[in-house]
C-alpha cells in the first residue's frame, strides 16, 4: 500500500486531520512559541510537580538551557492508587507561577472533562495522555477548549486510531492539535516502551498536524533520551518533550527516565547540529 | 517466577484485589444473578441499542435461550467521530423497558464520571470498557457507584495494571467488581484481537474476583465465538459476554462478530456439556 | 473479512495446505496413533532427554497415565550457547529404547537438514521447532522425510506464514503434517508466551491438517498447563503436547513449566470429561 | 534497571559479546571497508539478484553514489514456496563479477550450513537473516567461516536473544560480527515492521560490536527509507543496509521498499549533514 493508497483509505473515516495537499501544514501557536514551523520546539520539565522549589528550579534551568515550553503534571494518571497522584490545583498554581517568572508557557494534563476548565485557567496548552487517547468525552471537551491540545499516542494505538482521536478534537472547533509519539508496547523487555520513530515521516505524509516525540516515556531510560532525541529530529519531528528533574533519584515519579539539569543542557547543546542538518532552528 | 512469587510481587502495589487465602472467592450479585458462584453467567445482547424493537426482540430471544443478564450499549466509544455514537439516555430507557419485560438485569457502559449517575438510575451493573480501563476519574466514580462494576481489560494492559485498576474501584468502597477479558492486541492480523484465555487461571491464582470472557470482541469473528466460549468455560471462566443481534448484517456496530438469535441458542445448547465438565451449572 | 474471504485470500499463495471442501480433514498416522481422528492424541515426555533413567522412567509414567506418543529432545535449540545442548545421537538411542519398552512412538526435533536422517532412523515423527518454522532448507528436507512432521508455529508467525511453511513440506511430497500452536510473543510479562487458542477454530476453517496445542511452552507455567489443556480441547484441538519430568526442579531445561508424573496423571484424568463434551475419545 | 544492571544481568549468560570497558569497540573489516570505525558504512543493492544486467547496473549505480559494500540475495528465504527463490550459485557468480568490476566487497545470505562454503568462496561477508537468527547449526558454522558475519535481528527477538546468537558465532572463533536491526513485529499495520532505533544506543551500552540498520525491511515503505536512515545515523548506527533496484516496480521481491538509483543518490547526499552532526564521515 503506497502513501497515496493509505491516504485514500483513511479519508473514508477521517476528514479534518488529513492533509489536502502535500504542502499543507498546520502551525500551532502556544503563546509566542510556534510548533510545526521552522524551529524545533522543546517542552521540558518534571513528570510531576512535587512542590514550589522543585518546579521553579526546574523551570529556570530548562529555560536557561533553551527549552521553549514548561511541562509538568498536576493531575497524574498513576497505575497504582497508592502512588503519588499529583498536587491537583495547587500544582497548577505553581506552574502558573513558574510561567510568570520564566516566561515559559505551560503544558499540563487533564484526566477528565471536569479538569479541563481548571487547566484552561492556569495553563497554555492542554495535554491528553496516552491512556486517555480514546477517552471520547475528554476529547470532545478538549475540542471546545480555548487553548491548543497536545494529543499523545495511546501505547497500543494505530496511526488510524490516533488520527481519529485528533478528528474528535478538530471537529468540535479546536484546530490547534499537536500529536506526540511516546512509545508503543512490544515484546522487548529492556526498554519500557519501544519508541516508534517511523510514525513521524508516515504521519507527515498524511496529516498537516505537527508531531512531537517524548523520548523519556518512549524509552524509560535516561541514557537513551539524548540519542533518541537526535534521531527524532533527524526523522522530521517538530519538537521534543523531555522529562527533567533537579534530582532524578528523588523524583516521586519517573525518576529513571528523567534527566538532571546538567543532562538537559548537554542534550540541548548536542541537538543543535542535528536540527541544523534537518534545516531547522532551535 | 512461581504463582507465589507473582502474588508477593503484586502485593507491594495491590491490596484489596488480591486473594488472602487460596479458597477466598468473591461472589458478585447482579440482582438475582450470582457471578463467581456455581453457575456460569451469560450476558448477551446487542453491541449498541439501536431502537426499541431491536432491543426488545433481542432481550426476549436471549432470555429464552438462557442468558441471565442483558447487555447493550447506550453510550458507545467509537474510534471514528462519524460512526454511530449510541442513543444515550434514550438507549438506557429502552434497556430498562427490556428488563421490565424479561426480568433480565441490565449491564451497560459509561464513558465518563458524569454518565455513571444515569447508568445507576437505569441499569443494574456498570461496565467500564477496555479503552477506559485506566480512566482513573471514571474508576474512582465507579468505586462510589451503588451497583456492581464490570471492568474490561485494556487491549494492551498487563495483569498487574488490570488488577491495579480494580484496586482503584475497590478502595473507594465498591467491592462488587467483575473482571472481563476481551482480547489483547498482537501482530496477528486474521483476528481483530487475540483472546488471552491463560489470563483466567492466572487471575484465579491471585485474585478472588470473578472473571468473565467476551469472545465476541476478543476475536472479532462470529465463527470463533462458539469454540472460544467453550474454551473459556473449560479454562475456568465464571461467565461469558456475547454480542447478539437479530440481523447482524444490518447492525450499526460490530455486525461481523455478532451472533443471530439462532446462533446464540446453538451456543447455549452446545455450552452445557462443557459447563458440566467444569463442574458448573448454567 | 469472513472465513470465506480469508480462504480466498490465502488461496492465491497456498494450495495443498488449504481445505478444498468443508468436510475435508487429514488424519496423520504415527505408527498406530491417529492424529486428527476421533481421539485426542497426547504427546508427553521431558523437554530434554537427560539420561537413560530419566527418559525411561518418564516414558513408563506417561504411558501408564494414557499418553499415546513420547516426546523428548535430543538436539536442543537453546538461546544461550552455554546451556545444555542435548545428548545428540545418544539421546535418540535412549528414546528408541524407551519406545521399545513402552510401545509408544517417538517424536523428536531436528535443527538442520543434516539431522533429519538421524531422526528418521530412530524416531517416528519429526518435530520442527518454533525457531525453525521458516528454516526453508529444513522444511524442504522434512518434505522428503519418510515420517510425519510436527510443525510448531513460530512465536511471532501469522496464520498465513504458518500455512505457507506447511506448504513447503507438503509440496515436496510429505502429506503427513500436524500443526502445533505453542504460544506467541506479546507485551504480557506474567506468562512466558500467550497461548493463542483462537487460532485453532480459525485453522479448522481453512486447513484440513490436524492441530495440536503445547500448553507447556505456551504458558511457561506449570499451574496453567491443566486449565489450558482443557481449554485447548474445548476449542477443538486434535491433541496436546505436554512436558513431563520425574523431578521438574532438577530438569536441565524448562523445569518451571514441566509437570511431574503425578501432575500428568491428574491432567489426563481431569481432561476426559472435556474430551467427551467435545465428542472425542482419549 | 540501569544500564549497569542490564549489563550485569546479561553477563551471567553472555561473555564474548559483551563489552568489558566502556571504551571497547570492535571494528570489523570487510576487505578495505571498516564497520564500526569513523565512517558510516553503506551496504546497498537489490533484494534479489535477478540477472547479470540488473545486478551490474545496480552495483555501478550504488558505487557511484558512494555505497561501500554491495548487497544482493542469491539464496532467498521466501514465505511462500511459489515465490522467486533466488538464482543460487549463479547469483553468487554474478555478485562476484559485480565486485570485480566495481571493487565493492559483497555481502550475501546463506540459509543453511551447507551454503556457507559457497558464500565464503564468492563473497566477502556472510549474512544471517532475521528468520535464521536462532538457527543454531547455521550460527555455529558461521563461527567457523573465514569471512565476517552480518547478523540480523529476528523480528521478535529480544536484545538478550540477539546477543546470545552473536555469542554462538563468537565462541566458535569468528570475532568479526556486525549486528543489524531490521524492524520488529508489532500491532501497527501501516508499516511492514516497526524499526526499533532505541536498540542502537542500548546495544552501544552493552556490546562492542558494530550496529547497522536496515530501514528498507524495517519499514517496508520506500518513502520512509530516507528519514529513517537519517534517524539511524543520529541514533548512533555504524552503517546502513539499503535495498536499491534499477526499476523497483519490476522487482521480483521487495519492490515497494526499494529505492531506484536516483532515490539512492538523494539518500546519500541528504545523509552527509547528519553523519557530520554525529561526528562521522561517509
Amino acid at each position: 500500500m503506497t502513501l497515496e493508497d493509505l491516504l485514500t483509505s483513511l479519508s473514508s473515516k477521517i476528514r479534518l486531520a488529513l492533509r489536502r495537499d502535500p504542502e499543507e501544514k498546520t502551525i500551532v501557536r502556544v503563546e509566542e512559541v510556534e510548533i510545526g514551523g521552522d524551529r524545533i520546539a522543546v517542552m521540558a520539565g518534571p513528570c510531576s510537580v512535587e512542590g514550589r522549589d522543585q518546579a521553579l528550579q526546574t523551570a529556570r534551568g530548562v529555560k536557561e538551557a533553551g527549552a521553549s515550553i514548561l511541562r509538568g503534571g498536576a493531575f497524574k494518571p498513576r497505575t497504582s492508587p497508592y502512588s503519588f497522584q499529583g498536587l491537583g490545583e495547587e500544582g497548577l498554581r505553581i506552574l502558573a507561577e513558574a510561567r510568570e517568572e520564566t516566561g515559559l508557557p505551560v503544558v499540563t494534563e487533564a484526566l477528565s472533562p471536569m479538569e479541563v476548565e481548571l487547566v484552561e485557567r492556569y495553563a497554555d496548552m492542554l495535554q491528553i495522555g496516552a491512556r486517555n487517547m480514546q477517552n471520547y468525552p475528554l476529547l470532545k471537551r478538549a475540542g471546545k477548549a480555548k487553548i491548543p491540545v497536545l494529543l499523545k499516542r495511546g501505547f497500543s494505538s494505530t496511526l488510524e486510531e490516533w488520527l481519529s482521536s485528533a478528528e474528535y478534537i478538530l471537529r468540535e472547533g479546536n484546530g490547534e492539535v499537536v500529536l506526540c509519539e511516546r512509545g508503543i508496547r512490544t515484546f522487548e523487555p529492556s526498554t519500557r516502551f519501544t519508541l516508534d520513530l517511523s510514525i513521524i515521516p508516515l504521519l507527515k505524509g498524511v496529516t498537516p498536524l505537527p508531531i512531537m516525540v517524548d523520548p523519556s516515556h518512549g524509552t524509560g531510560r535516561r541514557e537513551l533520551v539524548e540519542p533518541m532525541s537526535r534521531a527524532a529530529v533527524a526523522a522530521g519531528a517538530d519538537g521534543l518533550m523531555v522529562e527533567v528533574h533537579p534530582s532524578p533519584d528523588r523524583a516521586l515519579s519517573d525518576g529513571p527516565q528523567s534527566l538532571d539539569l546538567e543532562g538537559f543542557r548537554n542534550l540541548m547543546r548536542g541537538l543543535r547540529p542535528f536540527a541544523r542538518a534537518a534545516g531547522r532552528g532551535m
